[in-house]
């Protein structure tokens, strides 16, 4: 199937059948990639509906000309750029309205335009929680955050992007609308189409809606810190704080005392939490229903803990939390600071994290010598596993040694089990990894239900599955 | 694609490339449907492992014999029975090892072919809670209970079957073995083809394993049945449970007064929790962490609750909270005694809950004299939604009005952008609903990545998708 380029005739085609104010954004926004690695050309189409939406689709299917569907714009893995043909590039911006809130039911119906902050927003307006939380959440639109499957930092209690939907509303490779929204918690009437949508990153269709699970509040939440002698002791912490706490814990992060010098060595502020940077430390949050004290239920933890925790700072104010959090939401722009020479988003299962971090310094070292920060999301078996150069070198000093750390990381992630994209997704930029990484049969059905859903293959053709 | 029968010529066939072991089972109990409606025709094979299973799926995707996969035989939608032609059947039923357990990370590792309840048990043996609970769970095994999504009682706290699941193992319609079995908690690489798999009712593939989530055991739990004025406030009950309760309600069950009334009629023993039998009541049980009391969580949102609560009882002791959960587990088989005209399993928006209960009766009525017993898993939007005859008539008198009723409920639901089977399946009973309330868009789609996996149409024809 030859695709064709979005040229100045499709171009007026498309103005002769969509009003005008679909063609008044600056495309300049949408044709780079955020932290400047690619960029494009394309046509920039904004539908104000998902009839304008159809509208769209339809004509590139009927012109078999490629469509890259743009959300935030802040995904990290190219999934939002094309770079070999002009694509039309359809924007979610102009569909950013809130359909409908059921307070009562714990749903929320969206345009997929609507950015997350937003939606947090109107659910905490009705004294509700929209549990999904991640650094860009003041940017990031819900069509692309459900495309990919966002993750973040609330995943261990609430689940990826996908456990917070019921229903989503999809324009298809030629412009059939499938409306698919719904604000049932049980229907089991036919295929799971709403999952292999969520994940898909605009390669099956375009997510236009969605209806969102909402949670209650936390009536009180508290914070701790707690210093671990080992990443082993932070597994074995995990899981008793499951038997204490059950499902109340919603942030379980691992981090490491490079996290810490590094904001020392960027100048960036932080108030220590012990009198020495500890090698490993843990940070957690629980929110608890009505009745019971979550300091005191962190106090219990800490009591029972034992050997597991050396020393401890449990939040005493909303300020102590915050600036305990700070220091792990600012870790990444330390690390952007100093700059990585390669970074990793890979998932093991939970218990082979200890393994993990006792084995990848050694295979490292034997590439070179570097700084290794390993923070990350240990909850969910999520490391963002990062290599940086030693102290008066630059990330440019280790260009051609960027690919063999990539390789030696993932390989070692693969053989847990694990996976080289807990979070971020394929796009663009790990397709060949998917390639190497995944299961034969798994790419093989992939590639067949692709054929079966866009047989012109328009939908934002090059990202998750080679372009053929 | 023509299908072809298994004829003595395959069977041995099959004879030559499995185990004689895999023909020992005795096909009579494979080839009837539970409630006696229907039984049909077909060589049982029950392969021992995935190797075999790709065996035996090999040679019939090579001979384009049907298939038809038999997990514990428990589902009420006729998923499991073919009557045309005579197909393989393939028992689950000696793949039934537990692979792991992984208590620190939560992960069970399972074949297929495991019945429910020995992974409720593997759960426990290791402190942990396998949450997913229903009628049939002794005999229920893993792979049909993923293959249809199954329900039951804890949904509301933990989800359906597929919130249970990490990865499965998957034999293709061809024999081809996808590996997606998985211990990660987040893994953004490709589609997820685990969620199609799920709920597929087996017209896609065989599920022959699965990595299972387990949660933490409640520390404490506490049982109500709280008598309220309306479905309205019962609605309202839950959302006011939810801002007191947060996430830790496992089970909120709505009954209405002819469950008890039948009770009686069948001569069902219960011991009355009330003076007066309820028009409405609730039953409801939490689930809390270490620290708090569960029973005084729930005297506290009685105290909370004003005029939405008319009179409570709170179980003070374990075998008072069993008395009142025998109450909503006898109800079945009330029902089953007294004989339902028709039976429904719908789910409409919670919010609509009431709305639907004040309408259904008088479009019943419409019908013909009838009695109703409705309930369900409020906490869910999902009722049981049965017709009875008055007293001293039967079933078999209204025969002729089944369909005109299960038509008008079906519809009802339907209006409110509900479901006819929230939990149940499509299984080859509800193929024809299916056709007539499902969005034309997802249909197609549906028939699309059917065509696209199983090209010869082998996998359970007729179930779900009619067969062509």
């Amino acid at each position: 199937m030859v695709l064709q380029e979005a040229n100045g005739a499709f171009l007026d085609h498309l103005k002769a059948i969509l009003p005008a104010a679909a063609f008044a954004a600056d495309p300049a926004g949408f044709l780079t990639e955020p932290r400047g690695r690619w960029s494009g050309r394309g046509v920039v189409v904004s539908p104000a509906s998902v009839d304008e939406m159809s509208v769209v689709m339809g004509a590139c299917h009927g012109a078999q000309v490629p469509v890259v569907p743009y959300s935030g714009g802040t995904g990290l893995v190219g999934g939002q750029i094309v770079e070999d043909l002009v694509p039309v590039v359809v924007s979610l911006a102009r569909m950013n309205r809130v359909r409908g809130v059921y307070a009562d039911e714990n749903v929320m119906e969206v345009d997929a335009g609507v950015i997350l902050a937003d939606v947090q927003a109107a659910a905490a307006d009705v004294g509700r929680l929209f549990p999904l939380s991640l650094a860009s959440e003041g940017s990031a639109r819900i069509g692309g955050l459900l495309a990919t499957n966002a993750g973040g930092l609330n995943v261990i209690r609430y689940g990826n992007a996908r456990a917070q939907v019921l229903g989503v509303e999809v324009v298809l490779a030629d412009g059939t609308i499938w409306n698919g929204m719904s604000r049932l918690r049980k229907d089991n009437t036919g295929y799971d189409l709403r999952d292999l949508m969520i994940g898909s990153e605009g390669t099956l269709g375009i997510i236009t809606g969605a209806s969102l699970r909402m949670m209650p509040r936390p009536a009180q939440e508290a914070t701790a810190m707690f210093v671990v002698p080992s990443p082993k002791a932070a597994v074995s912490l995990l899981a008793l704080a499951g038997e204490h706490l059950g499902e109340t814990v919603t942030a379980f992060e691992l981090i490491h005392r490079q996290g810490f010098d590094f904001l020392e060595e960027a100048g960036l502020a932080y108030k220590a939490p012990f009198k020495d940077v500890p090698e490993w430390s843990v940070l957690m949050k629980v929110g608890l229903p009505k009745g019971q004290s979550a300091q005191g239920a962190l106090e219990a933890l800490f009591e029972a803990a034992g050997d597991l925790v050396l020393d401890g700072v449990i939040a005493q104010s909303s300020q102590q939390a915050r600036d305990l959090w700070n220091i792990r939401e600012t870790i990444p722009e330390g690390n952007r600071r100093i700059g990585s020479v390669s970074s990793h988003d890979i998932s093991v299962p939970i218990s082979c994290v200890p393994t993990f971090i006792e084995r990848a310094p050694a295979i490292i070292a034997e590439i070179g010598e570097f700084r290794i920060n390993c923070f990350g999301h240990l909850g969910d078996g999520n490391l963002h596993y990062n290599v940086f150069p030693q102290k008066g070198r630059t990330r440019a000093d280790h260009e051609n040694q960027r690919d063999v750390i990539k390789t030696a990381v993932h390989d070692l992630a693969h053989s847990f089990g694990g996976s080289v994209s807990a979070e971020h997704g394929i796009g663009r930029l790990k397709v060949a990894d998917l390639e190497t990484y995944g299961d034969p049969a798994k790419l093989a059905m992939m590639r067949a239900i692709k054929d079966a859903l866009d047989p012109r293959g328009i939908m934002n053709p090059g990202a998750v599955l080679r372009a053929l």
